[in-house]
């Protein structure tokens, strides 16, 4: 298997030449006291140092050896503690974590690149970290101070692992169904009694402790989503001075068996009258879980972009090297047998959609982190108010859209190596199969298309649209020189999106069933509008650059983006015009009973 | 999982009331004596419960147990000889075979619907009945007299299996750069020398005996292409009574580790002086070789829609059953805590989805047999000459539009279920992996689309083509009553087909890259069209039919067909006008080297 190496040139002409980043660390107060760009560098390069020697030659004995559950104990793929402690001890885990709770407050444009570097190096190991990244976010949002201190520092320095326990058996995109119960106990605690499914490390033996956030329902509660509060419920207790105390009564009863992150243990959890806190009001659990779901949707969708550039950086180098028949033209290689297959137009067309796809998907990722940061340290309300908006309306975007086109991407990947892409040793089939969970877990993608269209674009009747398609018209009205030749594809791209906005704002008023006909198109005409923008910035970004070679590409990728892949907008836009007339012409029971 | 039922009533709405398959037999005297519409109902029905009964239980322990090799041996899974023994008793190895030589004679057309069975209920099985079929048509069409007189009996009953040796390490698409070695001997004989890789069936304990089909080089045999010989190299060497001798020098080295069909051994087989049989002209092995393709590209083909109706029966039914979530325009099922998902309206679009496309599969793969039947058994020779284009045309693109389209349908049938998607339990997940292959081997679907535009379309210049335009053509010049509401569309696709295919012819001359440039796109056009053509037939065939249940699903999905999936070809034919410019702004070097 090819090695990998995280694509430190490209993350770093996105922070530098196209979006700028240190010049907006400097101008945000809480920011320019933490992080430079020669800081940011460093992290960088040390990420990419660690990625690439301790955790990317781990990722296929994870696939092979999976996670073992024996007496309840889980035991992760060999090498997986140590790895644990050598990302804990970095100081990685709380990289963006809140310096008072003992992380290092990093804006999430820069952690975003790690994430993507450790999702690169092993999908399955990666979610280890970022779920106990995402428990902390949300215990410092909600909780208690006393359950703060007792339990962030811990988090971050990796001590202790977390968990999300949402899902049970019969309710999974509707929470609403769940069943878990929370008793009051005298003492404050609460006493938590039920089964949950699919609970990513919810067992393992890479921390000392567990902390779960389970939602649950306390006794009275109103029914469905109204009715769900948050409970931190640690594996093992902690006494008030912060010692481990004893077992409490959850534990894991099975293992999934799954297509792929087979190193991520992918948990049924019971709890059996387990002590746990509320985080948060009552019945406002799903609130809270929501808050932080924004960081942890980015980051699913950082996961298929990172399958996908691992998938490209194994396919370009084995189509430089694979000879194999001979260039259209005539043979580039006379004195081999066979060319190699890069001169081939249609093993270049895979290729070249894979550089596409991805860096375009990390210049998104990057933007979108970009806004999450400006949501959390501008100072001026007017400011956070916009980029709030734009993390609003994007967030399912990247989830989705990142990790559709990661499924393509690895496809493509695994395409380019014919034979080989099917079998073990090139790797190229695990990142598809590891790829795939992401367009599944945090939220289906149509879940997230439900999200944009229904709750962003029609709930909020266009206005969050709007603040991106306003920045979008700002930058086709700035006279950027790129915009001579990239121009007037983008604008047609959004007035095509304006006049479906518009049009599904109209219709849906009528009939609601035409958000869910058209919202994952609508979704994926979106992100191809956002990639055309940011494919044009970063064109622009590189004709201003002095570094040639590089730079050179990015034209170039550029070109081949608007030429190929952003026409299948048009495609995209006759399906939602079509409407949801067609989807209900059958009835439900017609589905079945007509097949026979 | 839910259990595998075979579509019968589409079998045979399309083999009686969309295509008159009984009619054609009736006319045809080779087949007229064979087979009528009473004895095709009766082959389906029990092809459909032995797939039921016997076939489909064994997939998943296929996958999970997987081929073993011991001490050279190959183990298929527990259950696979019993499976091989009732499919050979009952003669299905031998449907399409030669009566001549023990086989049945089945049209193609009929025996395609039971590769469907067959291939749904365990793909990774049907993979060993499928190459002896495709051995045995070899042998029966190049081999000597003596040479079919002493396999094809017993490949036709399943004694004894078949096994194609094509690839090697260095030579997958290009099996010009092939090393292995056939010696002449004083016997008339050739010794093998070799070492092939991918060799499905390669080594297995179904059989007593495999007959290898070996592509070779004689000793001063021509560079390339045109210097490979086939070679007929069984396991055992047989006696000229007919007996099973002493054992060949051929042996399995190992199996691979492959993403999917686990139950089919896929071998690295080596050749180490093994004796073997001229088949054929020498230096006309591939030649030989590729007169079967047709047969066995269209057989992979049904693969892949196989994997997607048994993923789409498993859809629509837990669609109907799982409870989540309330319809947008308000609860249809107050009565409990949820609706069942298929009110959604995302959902529905999913499995519309499956079924437009896994319905049109199924039309198209039986149209392109009926063409098969007709190419071998028409009496008059334009008739049978027209067939033959028709084949030659379509044959690349059933394999790799039924194919692609299949891993779509497998992957929406994965999405409905979520979470449970992904796990093992329902199968959906397995039929993913299963179905990738189908786009890799037996040439991959990029190496089909070169096939359809350079060789058969710009090759012929577009005669081959027009062919097919001219049919879809009178069709829609017939006055059909459906056309009425399809006509103007599949107009419009046709007229998009011809002028790009003309583009196409006039470009490529000037520049051969822009055949591989365009290949893929337009390989899914011409797809996309002779969907459009047989959902407008089929919609047809429903109206004009008294029953009404199944028919009024079938106008149904037409119209669903033609708002949503086909405007795709708009997508399609820009990426094919945007020419091979923008895949070679990159030096090859630049792939590698502008990543760092």
């Amino acid at each position: 298997m090819a090695d990998y190496q995280a694509p430190l040139a490209d993350m770093r002409f996105l922070l530098h030449q196209v979006f700028d980043a240190p010049a907006l660390w400097q101008r945000l107060p809480s920011l320019a006291e933490r992080i430079d760009a020669e800081t940011a560098d460093a992290i960088l390069e040390e990420a990419a140092r660690l990625t690439a020697e301790r955790i990317a030659p781990l990722n296929r004995n994870a696939d092979e050896q999976g996670c073992q559950l024996q007496q309840g104990q889980v035991r992760t793929p060999d090498g997986f503690i140590a790895a644990w402690r050598a990302w804990a001890e970095g100081g990685w885990i709380g990289l963006g974590g809140e310096p008072e709770y003992g992380g290092m407050g990093m804006p999430k444009v820069l952690s975003a690149q790690v994430e993507e570097m450790l999702n690169s190096a092993c999908l399955a190991f990666a979610l280890y970290p970022m779920l106990t990244s995402g428990a902390a976010l949300a215990i410092a949002t909600h909780a208690s101070d006393a359950l703060k201190a007792l339990y962030l520092p811990r988090l971050a320095s990796g001590e202790w692992a977390g968990a999300m326990c949402l899902t049970e058996p019969h309710a999974g995109t509707d929470l609403g169904l769940l069943r878990t119960r929370a008793e009051p106990q005298d003492d404050g605690s609460f006493c938590i009694t039920g089964t949950k499914i699919f609970i990513t490390g919810g067992e393992h033996d890479l921390a000392e402790n567990i902390v779960h956030l389970v939602l649950a329902r306390l006794p009275d509660a109103p029914d469905g989503n109204r009715g769900i509060s948050m409970f931190l419920v640690p594996k093992r207790l902690v006494t008030a001075a912060g010692e481990l105390g004893e077992r409490n009564a959850l534990s894991c009863g099975s293992l999934e068996h799954k297509m792929g992150i087979k190193g991520s243990a992918t948990c049924v959890m019971n709890f059996d009258g387990a002590r746990g806190y509320l985080v948060g009001q009552a019945n406002k659990g799903l609130a809270a879980m929501f808050t932080m779901m924004n960081y942890e949707r980015l980051g699913v969708g950082i996961q298929g972009l990172a399958a996908g550039e691992r998938s490209w950086q194994t396919a370009r180098a084995y189509a430089a090297e694979r000879l194999q028949g001979r260039a259209p033209q005539g043979a580039e290689n006379p004195q081999r047998a066979a060319d190699p297959i890069i001169v081939h137009p249609d093993v270049r067309r895979m290729l070249m959609t894979m550089k596409a796809l991805t860096e375009g998907g990390r210049a998104f990722s990057t933007y979108v982190g970009l806004q999450l940061d400006l949501a959390r340290f501008a100072e001026d309300a007017q400011e956070r108010a916009r980029a709030e908006a734009l993390v609003a309306l994007l967030t399912p975007v990247a989830k989705a859209f990142l990790t559709d086109l990661g499924l393509e991407t690895t496809l493509h990947g695994q395409q380019v190596l014919g034979g080989h892409g099917y079998i073990r040793e090139w790797g190229q089939e695990q990142l598809v199969r590891d790829c795939r969970i992401t367009q599944i877990y945090e939220g289906t993608n149509g879940i997230q298309a439900l999200d944009l269209l229904g709750r962003k674009v029609v709930g909020s009747e266009g206005r969050l649209y709007r603040v991106f398609a306003d920045e979008v018209r700002d930058y086709l009205a700035s006279g950027a020189p790129e915009l001579q030749e990239f121009g007037t594809a983008l604008g047609a791209v959004l007035d095509l999106l304006d006049e479906l906005t518009d049009w599904l704002i109209a219709e849906s008023g009528a009939d609601p069933r035409e958000i869910g006909a058209a919202s994952v198109e609508y979704l994926h005409l979106m992100g191809y509008t956002a990639y055309a923008y940011l494919w044009a910035r970063m064109a622009g970004a590189a004709q201003r650059s002095s570094a040639q070679g590089m730079h050179a590409g990015k034209l170039a990728t550029a070109r081949f983006f608007y030429a190929r892949l952003l026409p299948r907008v048009w495609s995209l836009a006759a399906a939602v015009r079509a409407g949801c007339a067609s989807l209900y012409a059958l009835e439900a029971a017609d589905f079945v009973d007509l097949a026979h």
